[in-house]
């Protein structure tokens, strides 16, 4: 048998069947009327952002990171409960906007913008993250063309990296924002321009479980910011700190420690350098604000055996759920967790089961050889820490199967 | 720099414009109305297809892998070439018939097959590759319920694998058939209760570039199908020995040997054994068929400069392209082939260029320090080898941007 990652604490059964939201999974499926199907608990996401707004500076903002989970019932329940969406291209600006979200509560990152998608941010009043000083011209000269002042921050590739991150997005060559060396220059030349400047962007990696790691790199980013509107010799209204905070999908993985990171940081904000009195500052996150409120739950559809190993087959797969196979950003494939939805919590024997996608092709693996009770055809399994970087993220027309359902339970 | 995959060397270009089918790839995107645009070149899938008929012996059927790649025009054009179309979803079975083909030079393999699916395929008369003991007691309750004798395969997870293959298929526990030692019961016991038995699948690996490890697995797989077949006691109609013709991707890859392939094959099927006198034999293939007549589009939308190295964004990326960013089935990631293509085949000085995607994620490379002309926004660059696995196979809901655009010339 293999580990597989931890099942959040919370979840609860009734008679075997997992809950969700106080309802059995089963029937869930049954109102959805089909799997697989990713349930979304708006529980689950409203106590860690009180978790984060209790553990964090006041007056500290929250951004959500839309790319992590855009299903439109989650966006506008999220909307309310933070202080602004971060989007990444075209097609999310008209998906934030659709939810009610205000334009300036809204910010545009992403390294390949095209004129068409800063046209309709800057017509919008969206912030722009600039990439490059190339992007910056293309924004001035459409700002122009349109007759609105664009609304511009400058995103900085850090000196720096976030240590122990699952994605680096800071230190040495990067195709995000510009090097920490040229960003004031940037910042100053479209003050210039007549553009409204609304500060820095830095990000220097994500999924961090490392508490210690995350409140290195976000005194580092403060002091950078610091730094930089010195250069300027103008104070950033906001300054975007990034975000990075991990989620515990594996085996031996912890949740992180943010009463510690909340600590650290404010004792770097009390007493802002003095280029930064007057800025205020944003947390941007994704993952962390939506990873654990989601389950997939797929139908096994045949049990087999092959070589003294047992496999169930389920109706649901890496069309829907990638990062649980493992091939997306993992160089080792590992367990997420898992359970039998109808037989949770039960006591009794296991057995390895290998949980297999229906696709045809040996990529397609959910959890390998994983502990779980005797297991049958028509059973649910549930996957969890499925809420992020899940549907929206992964190929869902490959081999023809039908899209996953999404439902949103507890708003 | 870093190497890069081999350019199919019948690309040619005028006055440096890449050509596809006589037409510069600027016109094709100004015909198709933007970018990315992924253009599939019919000659060059004609042409391999006359390389296989040519080189295989005589009688061999020919099978497409739809999987590889489901564009509907590419399905109408390719099915009067070949012999068969193998699908693996109910949604490719609906494609498949909406292309022309006939459901009885279908089969259907996939190890979680759902009910309605099986329902469907039975229905219309295609074969169903079994995939377990219970799939068949299934398919025979569902024959019974809608009155239409069920066309039965057995797919087989064979004893040994396809060496040096990208995936393996077959060798020890693997969710795909049964294993061999089970085969022959399932196959008389389909026999017995009446359905039509079709014969046997055998599919032990893919992407293999290894002619010597594929004629040891052919030669393999017929001596395993006419042992199973004596034990059945019945010549099998059809034998699917599977695929696994490779294409080069990647540095140092070279073009699969086809011909002495197709030696060797004629030679371990011209006499064959009695049990398999009168059968038929299907070779099935996806990716060798398509992959190296697709080339993919995507315009320069910035070019940076970070400490020291130069990227240039383009508008695609990982959501149109996910293989070429090495995140899908590949442990180290390796450049495909990639030209600038509207500088293609000219003589000067070449630079390091690392081309990112327009997604706002570090997983977003689609080459990585390649030797490139001098490169501007506004630049088409072409990653060939993307006729396979490419648009259907790839994210392409991730961070809100848009489909890419698919064109066939040459039908």
């Amino acid at each position: 048998m293999k580990p597989m990652g931890p099942i959040p604490p919370w979840f609860e059964a009734e008679e075997g069947m997992l809950l969700i939201e106080g309802s059995g999974v089963a029937a869930l499926v049954d109102e959805a009327g089909d799997t697989p199907l990713f349930v979304y608990d708006m529980n689950v996401v409203r106590a860690k952002i009180a978790l984060l707004r209790d553990a964090m500076p006041d007056g500290l903002h929250l951004h959500y990171a839309m790319k992590a989970n855009p299903y439109a019932p989650l966006l506008a329940a999220i909307g309310p409960l933070v202080d602004g969406f971060d989007i990444a291209s075209g097609g999310e600006l008209e998906m934030a906007l659709g939810s009610g979200m205000a334009a300036e509560r809204i910010s545009f990152a992403g390294p390949g913008k095209r004129d068409d998608e800063l046209r309709a941010a800057i017509q919008a009043g969206v912030t722009i993250n600039l990439e490059s000083e190339g992007e910056a011209a293309r924004a001035l000269g459409i700002g122009e063309i349109v007759g609105v002042t664009p609304r511009l921050a400058v995103r900085v590739n850090p000196d720096f990296d976030l240590k122990g991150s699952g994605m680096k997005m800071g230190g040495g060559a990067k195709p995000f924002g510009v090097d920490a060396e040229r960003a004031s220059a940037l910042a100053r030349s479209v003050i210039a321009a007549g553009a409204e400047w609304r500060g820095w962007h830095i990000f220097a990696g994500s999924q961090a479980l490392d508490a210690a790691a995350l409140m290195e790199t976000q005194a580092a980013t403060v002091a950078l910011a610091a730094r930089l509107s010195d250069e300027v010799g103008a104070t950033p209204p906001l300054v975007n700190i990034g975000g990075g905070f991990g989620v515990p999908y594996f085996p031996g993985d912890l949740p992180l420690d943010v009463k510690a990171i909340g600590l650290a940081l404010e004792e770097v904000l009390t007493l802002p350098p003095d280029s930064l009195r007057g800025s205020a500052f944003a947390l941007e996150l994704g993952r962390y604000l939506v990873a654990e409120a989601g389950v997939y739950l797929t139908r096994v559809v045949d049990v087999k055996d092959s070589h003294g190993e047992r496999f169930a087959i389920v109706d649901g797969g890496l069309h829907h759920q990638l990062a649980a196979s493992g091939n997306f950003g993992t160089v080792v494939r590992r367990n997420y967790p898992v359970a039998i939805a109808n037989k949770f919590g039960l006591e009794g024997p296991e057995q390895a089961v290998t949980v297999e996608g229906c696709l045809c092709t040996p990529l397609d693996r959910l959890a390998d050889k994983v502990a779980l009770p005797a297991v049958e055809p028509g059973d649910l399994i549930a996957i969890f820490l499925a809420g992020a970087y899940g549907a929206s993220a992964s190929p869902a027309a490959f081999l023809g199967h039908r899209p996953a359902l999404e439902m949103l339970v507890g708003d």
